[in-house]
């Protein structure tokens, strides 16, 4: 496999069915460009060196966006973007010098498709599409594992075109061709006139952006792929990520991860306080608190914001939303003195789950709960103690919650041990 | 620089003034044999092809202790040890077949002196030991580079012989000669008549064992360079390292770090459950665990028998001591109730101390207060935190104790958090 060290990305397209908002390769979707994420998978790719072909007119805009985040890539500008796509590769022709990968400006890849489509050649193709409107895409058909029809309204299609193509300097003489016989020049134009082998990879995250409904369908795409998983307690999945990937889906343009943050923390203290008004608000507002506390890490992957300080400060506040909580609800429960050893094993446990677990990715460094998969069995994450929280104190049972908190979180410190030491006797000591 | 790919370690010696135990190198100290630490240090190093000399009359000895810990070496029995190092090492001839690196089966050598030496060639020198008694080691003479005298009697020596050696097979010419001229062959007698070059380390790491007198030293050596350092704050470096690395040194020829993990686990619980009985001898015996607890990690270093499980469990069992030694101490203080939230948050606190700083090792892959040494002089690290309990119980000042806990201990999280995000605020989000 000869390796791919070029790429060339079309994004000439004027963006009419956005309505004319600019370049669709510059249009963020769930906080980033699209050219954004496309030049960041590249780059892990080991993909160094980009060519862009772009509107002549919009020139300015994509040089302002690259300097802007530091890619290097080469412009080359389409004076005639009303002649096609297939024209906008042909003007790549001098740019490239071996196999290249060639992308759709306003197409989303996963890093999983562009990943095993540079181990193929041809144009990747989707027989099992799962992102994408199958009356919207193009179609294809396949005779032979080459493409003998492609078009939007092919009566028995075999796959749909992904928009990622693995190709080689030969499809010049194509393109040439095509733009010496006619004016306007199609990718489909050239994908038929050169019988591309198909490559087929069902179901791998890709899906282009025309129209705003489009937009709409894939930041929420971006958004559903952006939930963590790991970690995540049984309410997590059947309440908390329903709603809070719905409002990240509402607020990724808008609100940085950081600011996502301090308002799940700032609703959970609110929570802590509200115990001296209303426990049973507050019980609501805890829970509230939690489905928020996914908010800012769905924000930060759907737009490649991650970073360990947020990670790491977003789990030292959720400790103290969890201690203030407890504590403030202790205080109004009206407990006697005996009582209070038992609220403070309670609360000493809920902060030792969470250290036992992220202690462990210090001492091995790895996520525990992808180390020890069997760690996702054992009851007692965050979003069921929250859930169990409110519930108890609606049942105005603020005792027996204690109760439940400080054996079964002491419980799951042990067991978390348990799986820890099993899965790592043999490495001996 | 020639990659060095073949190590020779002389190991034919009859171990007299240790009083004949067999062969030296496979003597422990510090709970393991001198040349287990030889063979991990060359495995570190890269080097596979690994030759040992051994006395005839004792290859059994080596080879069983080759296979119980899975490593590979040729061996070559030398029939005649007493015929001198220097022939034990002209019988590696016709193993070696490049630049190789040579060993004392009965010295210890700091990772740092091999890892230089490798990249010089001769004999490395040391003009200032700090590890050997400069009355009983070999000296050196140097001129223009290369070593013009060497003994144990020369009257103004420029360094001391590590015995470490980076030598090509050029040496055997000088090794055949000198054997077939005398019965006995130092290696002294190589090094003069070859003229090998001298390359000057000072001051690192590296030993021998003679005597029953330098075994006690070499254990001593080991055990105060286990010491980890990395979050150890002042009581450990003014107190508690002493002690516990006396303790260390006595009985790290029979524990295993585990069962020191548990022994200093079970004095912390024993003091907390004292508090019923004696708060004053509680606290002391709490102190005491805060000692013990440094021992499981120094054996465990100076054995090279760390293991990650160790440290993860050992994490939290100190976390759980803490919590039932303060918590006991409440409940013998006789506190009202409105004193309890208090303690609650001083418990807490001493909890998400050490869950800040460790949670950080998950969130960035490494030791925090490596990555941050400014986090070094923060005060309320967990020996700090123990000795002022005593001191405070000792004074009557209970409730004290728990304010000072309640307000230091948060403050001390709210600095960490702020220390670390200084440190990773330009890297974004």
């Amino acid at each position: 496999m000869t390796r791919i060290k070029q790429a060339v990305i079309l994004a000439a397209g004027q963006g009419r069915r956005m309505g004319g908002v600019g370049p669709k390769a510059l249009l963020r979707v769930a906080g980033r460009e699209i050219l954004y994420r496309t030049l960041v998978a590249l780059r892990a790719l080991g993909i160094e060196e980009i060519v862009i072909v772009a509107n002549a007119d919009h020139l300015e805009k994509f040089e302002e966006f690259l300097a802007s985040h530091g890619f290097t890539a080469r412009l080359i500008p389409n004076p005639a973007p009303e002649r096609g796509n297939g024209y906008s590769l042909h003007l790549a022709r001098d740019a490239v010098d071996g196999k290249f990968l060639l992308l759709m400006g306003d197409h989303i890849y996963g890093p999983d498709l562009l990943w095993e489509a540079v181990r193929g050649e041809g144009l990747a193709v989707d027989p099992a599409p799962r992102y994408v409107d199958p009356d919207e895409a193009t179609k294809v058909t396949i005779r032979d594992g080459r493409i003998v029809a492609i078009g939007k309204d092919l009566p028995e299609p075999d796959a749909f075109d992904t928009g990622c193509f693995v190709l080689d300097p030969a499809i010049f003489a194509v393109t040439g061709e095509l733009v010496a016989e006619r004016e306007a020049v199609e990718l489909s134009d050239v994908v038929r006139r050169a019988g591309l082998p198909a490559q087929p990879l069902p179901g791998r995250f890709w899906t282009d952006v025309d129209t705003p409904a489009d937009l709409h369908r894939a930041r929420w795409l971006l958004i559903s792929r952006a939930v963590k998983g790991t970690g995540d307690g049984l309410i997590s999945r059947a309440l908390n990520r329903r709603i809070s990937t719905r409002i990240s889906a509402l607020l990724v343009e808008r609100l940085s991860p950081w600011v996502a943050t301090w308002i799940a923390f700032g609703t959970g203290i609110l929570a802590g306080a509200l115990n001296f008004l209303s426990p049973i608000t507050a019980a609501v507002l805890y829970q509230v608190s939690s489905i928020l506390d996914g908010v800012d890490g769905e924000i930060a992957r759907a737009s490649l914001r991650t970073s360990p300080l947020g990670g790491w400060i977003d789990s030292v506040l959720d400790r103290y939303v969890d201690i203030f909580y407890l504590s403030s609800l202790a205080l109004v429960s009206d407990l006697p003195i005996r009582f209070w050893p038992l609220v403070v094993w309670a609360l000493l446990g809920s902060v030792l789950v969470s250290y036992t677990t992220e202690r462990y990715a210090g001492a091995f460094g790895q996520d525990m709960y992808r180390a020890v998969p069997s760690m996702r069995f054992l009851p007692g994450k965050r979003d069921e103690r929250v859930f169990l929280c409110m519930v108890l104190v609606f049942l105005g049972m603020a005792r027996e919650l204690f109760w439940v908190l400080a054996v079964a979180t002491h419980l799951r410190v042990l067991l978390t041990i348990l799986l820890g030491a099993r899965r790592h006797a043999r490495e001996g000591r």
